[in-house]
């Protein structure tokens, strides 16, 4: 078969499985998930030796360091794999809620009822454990799901694939429920992001670049961050304390990832003050700064920052610190800069919080509380399958209501439009 | 300046209105939609005359009368674009609503508040009405909006457009909030669908060529329904009179439109009690039926239905009729053949009721009531903006409510991630 023949036969089977799946018993699903769990547990040998395959050309392919570091399956991803299962099985299904009901005058009575969105289209990078968390997470949504991941992690994939669809067999749900596309080329995704007819849906997780490549080539729609640049505002009446813990958590405690800080404002009034203490801390951490002009004059070691830094994700121990003079100029450099992933304010004062809370735009807007949180688990939405910073369906983290949609739901006896 | 230039700075300009509209109080939008309809009322002889200019044109060109019927702008479309801006101004603001609020352990307060979309495109034919109607609603939620008619209406709707903008202004918000492309080269169109890094949101209007068109070249999200095949199912249990009051309803009471039955699906064990009497009720509103072979045993007057009829959306008074043994082929040929748009079922059965909602996919699926209620203002959404069977976002009638989206909202006191 050909690529393109492959891809759309897969589409289509994806379509009719979730015909199957939007209907399917919360029960039976919680099965699935937890038997696909156990089962990956129990090839968990099979798995990795797949996987060396992928590790072995990884480094015969001259891959950096971080790269193979996702790629690769321990007996420790194995076991986040299970547990994440089995906590998207423990999660409330969304399914058949109802949000909302109203009657009209004319006795009808209105509900709007999430049901899945249909099929979905995971596009990914190296790392093996998205194959299985999306899958989940998809699944739990009542959702048919295709899955595209890195070349790289060819081998494993494949592996994973095979067990989820046993499993989905054994407990009596649509076998092509969730697929993993087998073909390596490029071209497969292209041919993935053409089937609007099947497919309701494209998550892609990776790199910007590759998210770009799907923005750009997908007649479906695509919810997506390209990157967080996040800010922490520490205001004139900023708990010092507070402020401190908050922009150290934000920058250092995982630097490499969407929701850490990368830009640090100060509020000049208490500049002086606030940043040698803030500084010392950074430099103990390794922490580089680019700072404005006033930045510098306080933190001598500081490198001056130049315009590429105030829209940059260093993604590591680099951060740009500017001093503003006041609140609007810290809520205009964030609105020029901001990525609309995440922002925080540290502030005492009641009327300043409020104005944070209703001028920034971004997805997850924080008053004393670190930019970390912006996190589907963090914010109490259970597991997430990525963050959206497009302003449509699902902005910010996204849990298993995301992955639903509403249908309206009429009740009458006998109305018709007059 | 070139096409391309005059739309970039186009949605530039609407990308810097969203941002002040977004924080716009309900009290001065709502004053806004007021003084653009008094406006519009003032100014109803010169919107008339430069319509005639349209009119005069579109007879030249020898487009259809349907054709020329829309775009004709009289003394009672000026009232009505004035009544629908002020019934938009009494709706509630969306802006700032919280959804949905909980707490985590460590004592975060989480809330889900709703905001604009940012900026809306809206792409649609003839009618001028809808360069004041879809405006209104967009500023209603707070958002930005780019217009752009059809060329046969550029010259009423450019006579809108400079009302609107004034009125804008007088009341004090960004002019630039509501403009419409003063391009008339299709041209315009391609190049507003490649804004997405300043437009959020692509609505398309009108038939299914444009719709077609607007999915193909659009690297931003459309919300779009191509077409509305509906069907009705009466089921065993149904009450005959009730039945034939919502079917004649929802096939005749307004035929063209997208809501209306395309496909009437009848159970055997009442064809022969039911068709009769429908039948004798639609031959004596002129509704052509085109039947499956027991129909036509049935109703002598019926054509034979071909595989063109069943995914048919007629919009004019022809009706597929099709007699099914039982449920299940009812709700597969409704799977096999929908437009998810509207399905209804007649029935008096409790358990059938129940499956036909859980079942059936559409946008608005209704027990006992007819299709014609799939509207925004029926629904009780107030205004509509139109209606998507785009299973995201939004699937169904778009009110205010969807023309925002949520962002999260943090409250903590120097929570930090462990």
């Amino acid at each position: 078969m050909s690529v393109e023949s492959t891809i759309i036969a897969m589409a289509k089977a994806a379509k009719a499985a979730s015909g199957k799946m939007a209907t399917c018993p919360s029960e039976k699903k919680n099965k699935a998930l937890i038997r696909i769990a156990d089962k990956i547990e129990e090839a968990s040998s099979h798995i990795q030796e797949e996987n060396n395959k992928d590790l072995e050309l990884a480094t015969a392919d001259g891959l950096s360091d971080a790269m193979i570091d996702r790629l690769t399956v321990k007996d420790a991803t194995i076991k986040s794999m299970g547990d994440g299962l089995r906590e998207v099985a423990g999660l409330h299904d969304p399914v058949g809620a109802v949000i909302k009901s109203w009657t009209r005058p004319n006795g009808l009575e209105i509900s709007r009822m999430r049901i899945p969105l249909g099929v979905v289209g995971i596009i990914y990078e190296s790392r093996p454990n998205v194959t299985v968390d999306a899958a989940g997470l998809c699944l739990k949504a009542g959702n048919a799901v295709v899955l595209r991941g890195g070349s790289e992690a060819h081998h494993s994939n494949q592996a994973l694939a095979s067990v989820v669809s046993r499993a989905l067999k054994e407990t009596g749900l649509p076998e092509n429920a969730a697929q993993v596309v087998p073909v390596r080329d490029r071209e497969a995704v292209n041919i993935l992001l053409k089937q609007e007819a099947h497919i309701d849906l494209i998550i892609p997780r990776g790199g910007e670049g590759l998210i770009r490549f799907v923005v750009e080539n997908s007649k479906i729609p695509v919810l997506k961050h390209y990157k967080g640049v996040c800010h922490v505002y520490v205001d004139e009446s900023a708990d010092l304390k507070m402020a401190e813990d908050i922009c150290f958590n934000a920058k250092v405690q995982r630097p490499g990832v969407c929701n850490a800080m990368e830009t640090m404002l100060v509020h000049a009034s208490l500049a002086d003050k606030f940043l040698p203490s803030m500084g010392k801390r950074f430099k103990d951490a390794n922490v580089e700064i680019r700072g404005c002009q006033k930045t510098c004059t306080i933190l001598t070691d500081a490198s001056a920052a130049t315009q590429e830094d105030w829209p940059a994700e260093y993604l590591g121990l680099v951060l740009a610190v500017k001093v503003v003079d006041n609140m609007d100029q810290a809520v205009s450099h964030i609105s020029e800069y901001s990525s609309d992933h995440t922002e925080a304010i540290v502030t005492s004062d009641y009327s300043r919080a409020r104005r944070f809370v209703k001028e920034v735009g971004s997805s997850v807007v924080l008053v004393n509380a670190s930019t970390r949180f912006n996190d589907g688990g963090e914010l109490g939405l259970g597991a997430e399958i990525g963050i959206s910073t497009s302003r449509l369906h699902a902005f910010g983290p996204m849990g298993v209501d995301e992955l639903t949609t509403t249908k309206f739901v009429v009740f009458g006896d006998g109305q018709v439009r007059v």
